[in-house]
């Protein structure tokens, strides 16, 4: 590990102001919470403009809501494929500062030291604010990115948020065009590649004690709800050897699929949700509720585990006379990064002085959604405070953005498109 | 087993239509909830004064709210002690219509036979109509049978319901006068023996194909409240071996107290809540809570089966890493029934030809309440319907009711103070 040179300590101090005067934009006063187009989501999106101008970009809005700075190419390359890269800046309820706002912020960080030394590349930088990512307000994600890669679904425009607004009402009030989204996909070739910054959002590098990693795949996802139907009754007069205890049964398959996604180091799986409805200390649980979450960076663990789970869960049933009512709610297969940019990514780390780590994004990320438009990659930065994310308490250190920010420029100098 | 003579199938029919008609007087249509001292409660308290009076019994009502009719005992008797029963007539919030209820209506149809031959017996019979047993509206259970017991805790006067209004000034606002409950306790000796009749609330009488049974002890019972402080974090990025997760510590608490309370057969263990605190699909439990209810016949299995589940809790928080914090709820130690009384019913389900089945309650019942004050005995009454109480979908057959007065009216018969 090397010293991190000064341009880059700047850099990454100036990431992290950006990323604390970006949580001022908060719907909610001492916590942040920054949801799709609402005034504090523009407030934001206004601030990013203005420092993507003050860093000799040329700022233009989507109908989507995406803020999208071009740096521009040197003379005679203003027609080569961008080089892209950006993340989300709204956020999820009492969320952190970084999530997604660090990907934005970092690469301008980067990009305004290149336009104070009037450098230019073969090939324009894009930098993308993507309006919404995390599916708050609407109940749909990744609605920038979805955008950007012409994947956006016209029909989540009629979902409403809480107060009943519909998303295409929303998109108006904010002087935008609903029917525009669809002719704002970027055209193929446009994009040379995409490669997001971000925050692990995990343990790993902490435990590891690196400041960066290079994502292997976005792990494919499979998520059910479940509801068990057993018998309610008495907890004083139901003999054990008599009950259909619904809530014993959600315990039985919730270690079940603990045990399962243990066996392999890139499988997780979770019960996050987990209740008894309408129960009573007095009374055995005739209703239980529960979710599961399967992922893992290689689809054949993740369908096996699945499988495998679906199995376990009927034999439980079986052997406790309850009904099982499991219903499918999100399938997404493992997005996997574009070698050539891993290894590119792995050449700037090394150049940085640090251990190479690869290590998969068991997190969904915009990079997932434009996959399908150009070679993708993620460049993780480490995530402190146990790598607790989604939460206040989410933190990232000043130092960690002067070494992305040192990696994230070599890469973008060594780019060859 | 002999065919039930026509004078008790009268009595099992009046009683079933007593429970039906008392069933009318609900706080919400088309369900059962009668809670202590409403308008509708006090509407079934003169229905029950009523039909007392007309079985030709004097009728008194105490300040807790008590229904109690007299039967007089032969002449030259009126001194000795009463036979008492009963049983109360609140319910839980959409419940059945025999919990309780059957325990007051089903010896007044006997008593109505004996009236209209103009039999007497050498000892007055009491009927206790028990104001309040199940605690709903005040958060206190027992009321009733406390007050007949002398052990009527006063400080649950100041207790509020769910409108803010005091469980004095609700006594108050029935005439009645909270002042004068601790004189209302029956003296010492008054009381020959107090015998409840009930339905069994479980399954056991039911999967035995018998229509009643010997209760021979109320069971104990503690109960806990739990909380599980693990380590919330996203779904996708902690690996598993990382994880604090706060439901998989109660999932696997939870199948603990069900394999340690199989053991024995009188002994029963359930956690009738069970929740992910602000949980979602996409994070690992963070804060889970969870109930234990313990019960046993003996109070020794009870406390070494509560003293196994602590120790296995600690092992559990330690090997995962949580913590765990129990608050104890409840504790309340087996009451034994008589066994001269317990052998005097077995001989009159004998007597009605039917096997004598011996079996504890699991639920707490008005009968526990008096045991410092009298010998006390209970006949339970078959369940239908899986054994379901505390439920619209609790039933029994007017067949049962029958046999129940046959068994109850030999019980009084030969009945020796």
């Amino acid at each position: 590990m090397k010293a991190v040179p000064e341009p880059f300590q700047q850099a990454g101090r100036q990431a992290m102001q950006w990323a604390q005067q970006l949580a001022q934009h908060t719907e909610s006063p001492g916590m942040l919470t920054r949801t799709y187009l609402t005034p504090q989501h523009q407030a934001a999106a206004a601030a990013l403009a203005r420092w993507m101008e003050e860093a000799g970009m040329r700022v233009r809005r989507d109908n989507a809501g995406n803020v999208i700075g071009r740096y521009e190419a040197a003379p005679g390359h203003e027609s080569a494929p961008s080089f892209v890269t950006g993340s989300h800046f709204d956020t999820v309820r009492n969320g952190g500062w970084y999530d997604g706002n660090l990907g934005i912020v970092l690469p301008l960080a980067c990009i305004a030291r290149w336009h104070r030394q009037g450098q230019r590349f073969a090939f324009p930088i894009e930098v993308i604010g993507f309006a919404e990512e995390e599916g708050v307000r609407f109940k749909a994600t990744l609605l920038g990115s979805r955008t950007v890669a012409g994947t956006f679904d016209q029909a989540v425009l009629e979902n409403r948020d809480s107060d009943g607004v519909t998303m295409r009402a929303a998109i108006r009030a904010a002087g935008l065009d609903p029917d525009g989204i669809a002719a704002d996909a970027w055209q193929p070739g446009s994009m040379a590649a995409f490669v997001e910054v971000h925050i692990e959002q995990g343990p790993l590098l902490l435990n590891e004690d690196l400041p960066v990693g290079v994502v292997t795949a976005i792990s494919g996802a499979s998520r059910f709800m479940a509801e068990v139907h057993g018998l309610a009754g008495h907890a004083g007069t139901v003999p054990m050897h008599l009950r259909r205890d619904a809530a014993m049964a959600a315990a039985e398959i919730g270690l079940y699929i603990e045990r399962r996604c243990s066996i392999k180091p890139e499988l997780v799986g979770t019960m996050g949700l987990l209740e008894v409805v309408q129960g009573a200390a007095n009374v055995v649980p005739g209703l239980a509720s529960f979710s599961i979450d399967i992922r893992a960076e290689d689809d054949s663990d993740r369908l096996a585990a699945v499988a495998d789970v679906k199995a376990e869960i009927d034999r439980i049933a079986a052997r406790r006379q309850v009904q099982l009512a499991l219903r499918q709610t999100h399938e997404a297969a493992s997005v996997p990064c574009a070698p050539r940019l891993q290894a590119a990514l792995a050449q700037s780390i090394a150049a940085a002085g640090w251990p190479v780590r690869h290590l998969p994004s068991g997190a969904g990320h915009d990079a997932m959604a434009l996959a399908g438009l150009a070679d993708v990659a993620m460049l993780f930065v480490r995530c402190g405070n146990g790598g607790i994310s989604h939460h206040p308490d989410e933190t990232m250190t000043e130092a960690d953005a002067a070494i992305a920010a040192q990696v994230f420029s070599h890469l973008v100098e060594q780019f060859q498109p």
